[in-house]
């Protein structure tokens, strides 16, 4: 790929850049291979005599990912924590085990601020066994966390490349509530309903779906593809079809949603589907499985859903109580 | 190590923060163990059956560690890979394998100056023969790069904490450059001399010493303890020594300095020491040797120079030309 220099880097975006980089990466690694390349949630590598270590790495920074008047530090913490493991869930099979931690502060910071940020950060921890391992701590102007996560594959690590024609696409829960949540806080209302609390709540304080991927691993379900659905679920579905050629078909009806969302959304069915496809960090697991394993996922996991099917089209289509609907959705972009 | 609410995070510090993190980390690391914890120039784990992994992570944010009208965007991604390789060759004996890049990016970004850092990144990257593995691009205020390198230990990793009483201090190369170029580019000074520039240049484009740890790894150098000098020459011999209750004297005529750093301090020994001992992010190793050692790393390594001896005090003291001088150096904070 070839990036015209005119151009402002939005035009190109982030899964451009990736395949910028992806593109004559370095393959000087003889002694050790590469499991899962560089544009999955995680980097997977091994030596021969190995492990297989799954890596991911992300970056929130106030004021563009969160607001101090919105979110404690405790809040900001364990979403940090929580956005990493989500991608480690991603594998399939990877249980999370060294966090390494970059914090920048504004000279203005406290000792009780940055307190309760590293308390949150290794409370989340504890909840997954990871170790705090390492980090940098620096000057910037406002509140950067980046965080690395090393995990360790305990069998074969799920890619989001192997989705095949009728495979069954599912999620892990409910779509729409961060979405939602996040216009709550941005349109700057101050006295919330019991139900926007909620939706509001699930922006600040989501949770990675670890429990979920360990339980499909423990009981053998066989995952052909899966990703976390940290963009929404529309950008999810894409991630696993049509980025290799596949489409999909989306059953609008099927995606879950909570009553919060349809209060939100005063049952206005394009606004209801509008946050469910779009609305970003929910950070569920959006997978796919051959139909044949169907009945066995439903039975070990009542609370996934089933909310689309694979075919070879190259395009996402919807589909509402069995009526093809033409409606356009756009996913979120970083920049 | 209890943090008072009250205080400013400047108050505590980097290394206070490291004490906090370290307290009552999970240990929940059965099937793991920890060779090297945080707090150390790279944390370093391994399981039962596998290889050592050294980690590493740095943080840089314009306006705080550059400015985009000092640096080009390849000054800028060459400096955050060496950073981190300078940490990965601090470990003596490891090799940098996999490179995870989170980038904050502002909206006004050109598609070219990505284009630029990007490649210089890979360029970079493919002096060490290492592979870009993953990463993050956000939208950001102000240019963001956090970087994580993994390596492979080839041998036991060198800690900090070995240094034993009557080691010999030794160091990589020059000191004091590249604190001088800092005060020239922040003077604003426009039109620079023939020695400016190259004390510019030396605070710009830094090269980590991989190639001496390398060296000295092949021909057995024992080495007792080792860090890099990214805060300063006085930090990393506090580092290796009072952080442990040991002590130091540094013969401040042996530390070697450019001649552009004596010209630019007018040969003004105050000055210069002052630059030799405070200035940061030098990226050359400070590291101990047994004096038994010391014939044999010279005759390897003519370049390497012993700047000093480790005792039981407690204290760093300095010595010029054999005389004790009591002059009060401060090393370089991150708030």
């Amino acid at each position: 790929m070839v990036i015209s220099s005119e151009k402002l880097l939005s035009s190109i975006g982030e899964f451009g850049l990736i395949k910028f980089i992806k593109k004559n990466n370095t393959k000087a690694l003889k002694e050790h291979s590469v499991k899962l390349d560089i544009g999955d949630d995680c980097f997977v590598f091994a030596s021969a005599k190995d492990n297989r270590y799954a890596v991911t790495t992300d970056i929130i920074i106030e004021d563009i990912h969160f607001k101090t008047k919105w979110s404690s530090p405790e809040q900001i913490a364990k979403k940090a924590v929580e956005v990493n493991v989500s991608d480690i869930a991603s594998m399939g099979c990877a249980k999370p085990l060294y966090m390494f931690v970059s914090a920048g502060f504004s000279e203005k910071t406290t000792a009780a601020f940055a307190k309760k940020f590293f308390r949150a950060l290794k409370k989340s921890c504890d909840k997954y066994s990871i170790h705090i391992s390492g980090g940098d701590t620096v000057k910037a102007d406002k509140l950067t966390v980046s965080i690395t996560l090393i995990g360790i594959c305990l069998s074969d690590p799920v890619s989001r490349s192997g989705a095949k024609e009728s495979d069954i696409i599912c999620v892990s829960g409910l779509f729409g509530d961060s979405g939602a949540g996040f216009d709550i806080l941005n349109s700057g209302k101050r006295i919330l309903k019991q139900h926007e609390k909620k939706l509001v709540k699930k922006h600040l304080e989501p949770e990675a779906r670890l429990d979920i991927a360990y339980k499909m691993f423990q009981n053998n379900i066989k995952i052909t593809s899966m990703t976390d659905s940290s963009d929404g679920l529309l950008k999810s579905v894409e991630l696993l079809t049509s980025d290799y050629k596949k489409g999909a078909v989306i059953y609008l009806d099927k995606i879950p949603v909570s009553n919060e969302l349809s209060e939100f959304s005063k049952k206005d069915k394009r606004k209801i589907y509008h946050y469910a496809l779009n609305g970003a960090e929910e950070f569920e697991l959006v997978f796919t499985i051959a139909a044949c394993d169907k009945i066995k996922l439903q039975k070990i996991l009542p609370s996934v859903s089933f909310i689309g099917s694979v075919d070879n089209s190259g395009k996402i289509k919807y589909c509402d109580k069995g009526i093809k609907t033409e409606i356009k959705y756009d996913g979120f972009k970083h920049f």
